[in-house]
């Protein structure tokens, strides 16, 4: 079986015949049944390109001489790794992740980059007294309000992330009456505020949504989430906000830049 | 029931009595069973702390009167996650995720920031004819050679990712020979061929392990990744490899530093 990977990265398939297969196959030669499937699978969403349809699990099941079951957990990961994507009773192939760059702090110029329109779709904003672990991350004593927006990300109507900001409530008093909770925080801040974007510390892991962020992300429960943790500063070094920000695995990816080292 | 994550991002659920329940249980109610097995365990991780030993499942089945079938959904997700280990039969709380600094091209660098020990384990090096896809990221003609460095790399002995390199036959005509497979290939470019880093670009996503992958790092299958890729050049700018980069996701995380914007 020759496998070729849709991204590029698995090159020795196709052009160092007798090579051992290196795309998921083990060497020892038990090839899982679902794997193989899934192969076969890659190939045909190679042909069938962007927004193609898939055949029916019945008509895979068919063809390649298996059960629907074996189907079934070979399409799920591809949905999962979001090569594939549900559409109404069909699935078909999905579009490239959507590369959200390091090197910004907002998610909305990210979006707007390529090509896509961002929003954001308020589920919460409430004062509460700051526990001991955010202080030093808000720039408040604990005890004093911070607010705690809530926020699921969209990019052209579709529901791709969650995020929770965490900001000190005497810093942005009016954050409740003043700012369009379907725009950028960090454009209000500037904008309305005459606060400037430092610098921020990150952090990037992937996690599994909860029942309730899947429930509010519109993602089947248990989807691999990259979970983004910021911690930012505004121009005079003074800390800022505390953030973070789930993004569906299948939809994202991240980037960035590396310079010389010192 | 009062949930405490134990990273640190939940802030709400005991600071604001009255708040909803935040923490991963929607709001309509519906609690799922496992869920909430798995919010009672993350309690018990709190309380034993790393390295402590979690009751079997049938211990935690009759604790919380559910099915072991159940807990094992609960315990399955908290693996997944890193939160939890393996160890022998037990199963143990997981320290904290290892830190990969986005600045340093170097896993090794990074891991011994860390206190740990950087090891690596060659699976194959082989030559085989640049393919068009490789050849811009590498800086050879189509049909030129280039090799292809397969390696387990290793945390104080622990496989915790695998990487595959590829570059120049050219450029590095004596990787066969000179190289020490257990040792940074960064190290090799610089002290042995002259070569230095010059910069990098980089793309995180997250992926789920290939059986021949899990098979490699000795991880279940389908256990969820974070996989890095990266096109890196010399100071001079001229292409230098082009990696791939798989890391165990309940193992590693991602740390950046974001400068002003310009």
């Amino acid at each position: 079986m020759s496998v070729c990977h849709h991204r590029g990265v698995d090159y020795l398939l196709d052009q160092a015949p007798g090579a051992p297969i290196r795309s998921g196959i083990p060497e020892h030669g038990r090839i899982p049944k679902y794997y193989a499937v899934k192969a076969h699978v890659s190939l045909l969403i190679e042909e069938l390109g962007e927004g193609g349809m898939l055949p029916t699990e019945r008509d895979l099941a068919v063809r390649y001489e298996v059960s629907r079951e074996t189907v079934r957990q070979a399409l799920r990961e591809l949905l999962l790794e979001g090569r594939l994507a549900r559409q109404g009773r069909g699935t078909v192939v999905a579009g490239p992740k959507l590369e959200q760059p390091l090197s910004l702090a907002s998610y909305t110029e990210g979006v707007r980059r390529q090509g896509r329109t961002p929003g954001r779709h308020l589920i919460g904003l409430e004062k509460f007294p700051c526990p001991t672990a955010l202080a030093a991350e808000t720039g408040v004593e604990q005890g004093e309000p911070v607010w705690h927006l809530e926020r699921v990300l969209l990019a052209d109507d579709d529901r791709v992330g969650l995020e929770s900001t965490y900001v000190s409530v005497a810093r942005v008093p009016d954050l409740d009456t003043e700012f369009d909770p379907d725009s950028s925080f960090y454009a209000y801040l500037r904008d309305r505020l005459g606060i400037a974007f430092g610098d921020a510390d990150e952090r990037i892991e992937t996690v599994l949504a909860t029942p309730r962020e899947a429930l509010l992300i519109g993602t089947p429960p248990a989807l691999p989430m990259l979970l983004l943790h910021r911690i930012s500063r505004d121009a005079s070094g003074r800390p800022l906000e505390r953030v973070r920000t789930l993004f569906r695995g299948d939809r994202f990816s991240f980037t960035a830049h590396l310079g010389a080292r010192g």
